[in-house]
């Protein structure tokens, strides 16, 4: 199974695609980024369009993503649940099957914990996928993880589907 | 010049279609809807394909969109700020020229304060447009008031345009 797995942004958008089948899994990772210079509406098309592009390389099954939470910035939090909008909907255009994770489920599924530092959670991406360092930026990091996350669960009773 | 004024929501979007250059300025106006029994992504894509109709319809040469501010539930903020980007990106495919006014501009454009009540507002649209009542829903007059807001001041030097 092919997974698509999501860190949503506006200014920059981890990405991670990982083939269950495969020995080590990782078939591809990296960030989307959106000029600053541009409009907030062309950072969105930016974003669709590099995303319409991953989906027809990898064409994957389904795509895990991370859930947002309350950030103390209200600002920051509207910007970045703007472009997650876009991203769900680009997943739901192209994919179909979307299933959401919150940054604890995520921790708890890669290091056994749900308290994990962001380090343990990039060294187990590390060691899961036999990559010889930690995977960079943090967002693909983290987008791996996401992935990694639904490898790990999809096959027990999975009530993350978007709704 | 045609304006589609939006009202952003994800269960309910309102609109609002005037040309500025017609006697009473309004072509059109109402509610998308998305059904509650739907998933969020088939929500979002049901707002897409609505818009693109109206795009279709009235090819308007700008949209004028409301701010988003502040919810006291967390929860509703990102859901509403989550289809608010699907209507950006919309907005920017099917048009490419968005304003946005917060909800102090758009009073004081239409009734001169500020700090005006709902049903000022909502008086304004109906004597504006000429119209025997009040358009229905609120969604829809909020749309209206959106765009007349921008026939006002689009005139002067206007600093809304989405950044």
């Amino acid at each position: 199974m092919i997974i698509l797995g999501i860190d949503p942004g506006y200014g920059i958008i981890g990405y991670g695609v990982i083939d269950t089948e495969k020995p080590n899994m990782v078939l591809d990772y990296g960030a989307i980024t959106t000029p600053k210079e541009a409009s907030f509406p062309e950072r969105l098309q930016e974003i669709e369009e590099n995303l319409k592009f991953l989906f027809d390389k990898y064409k994957p099954e389904v795509v895990a993503i991370e859930e947002l939470f309350y950030f103390k910035n209200q600002k920051t939090v509207i910007q970045v649940a703007q472009a997650r909008g876009v991203i769900i909907l680009a997943c739901q255009k192209y994919c179909g099957k979307i299933y959401e994770y919150t940054p604890l489920q995520i921790k708890q599924a890669l290091t056994g914990h749900g308290r994990a530092e962001k380090a343990q959670v990039q060294y187990m991406v590390k060691a899961i996928l036999g990559l010889n360092s930690v995977p960079k930026p943090d967002d693909a990091a983290d987008a791996l993880a996401v992935a990694i996350c639904h490898s790990q669960t999809s096959n027990a009773l999975n009530q993350n589907q978007a709704r």
